[in-house]
């Protein structure tokens, strides 16, 4: 897409720092990292969200995920990695081009923001009037 | 696994809401949800994490989260949905067995603990470093 940073950072129009990249996919550090090792998963195909993310390219993001996983954890002293992706920008997508983070964190490195929050027990019968609506707009 | 939480609710001897299932794949809504409809979707194989994950498993996964993804919507008045998975104890994984948190937004919902952090710049030279470090443990 012509204004899309992201596709513009795939066409190489504005630079990056480059970590890996196939022929659907292209992974790059966040320049905004959260922590060390922060990297960017993109299909090279736009698409905004997981909406509109073509099957094969999902499974592709995903396939680079798992060695770039892999990478991180022998490259970096990683004791855990948090795998984000937002949709929407009432979720916090910043840019319309779907992108997973992969957010390593290093030994000796403070908790990283989106990991904890409060286990609150929820009201099982909300919980299961909601599943028969989601299950049944499964296709 | 045996004593594993997860793989007891796929052999139903945990009860779970179930909202999916395929050959390799289980969904479930999450009894401490963040919000209304936060599923979990797991391979029905077991697998800790993402360095586990059978290759076939994570491309099943990911392709039933989408369909999932687009029944949130549907079933739900959804404005965004933030996909976590987290990869060890250090970022707060919980249950050791892989799992995609799908964690929608509805209309009028607070804002998700996972989807705001602080924009930082990084420093470009460190990021740099980091980058060749990763790209050369790629395989």
């Amino acid at each position: 897409m012509k204004d899309c940073i992201f596709c513009k950072i795939i066409r190489g129009e504005i630079p990056s720092t480059r970590i890996y990249e196939d022929e659907r996919v292209f992974a790059f550090m966040d320049i905004h990292p959260i922590s060390k090792g922060h990297a960017l998963v993109i299909p090279k195909v736009h698409a905004e969200n997981i909406w509109e993310m073509a099957s094969e390219d999902l499974a592709a993001v995903h396939a680079a995920s798992k060695a770039i996983a892999h990478a991180l954890r022998s490259a970096l002293d990683t004791e855990g990695i948090a795998v984000l992706q937002l949709n929407g920008a009432a979720v916090g997508q910043v840019v319309m081009h779907y992108h997973l983070h992969l957010v390593p964190r290093v030994k000796g490195a403070p908790a990283l923001p989106m990991s904890h929050w409060e286990l609150t027990p929820g009201n099982m019968d909300e919980i299961k009037t909601i599943a028969r609506k989601i299950s049944a707009e499964i296709k």
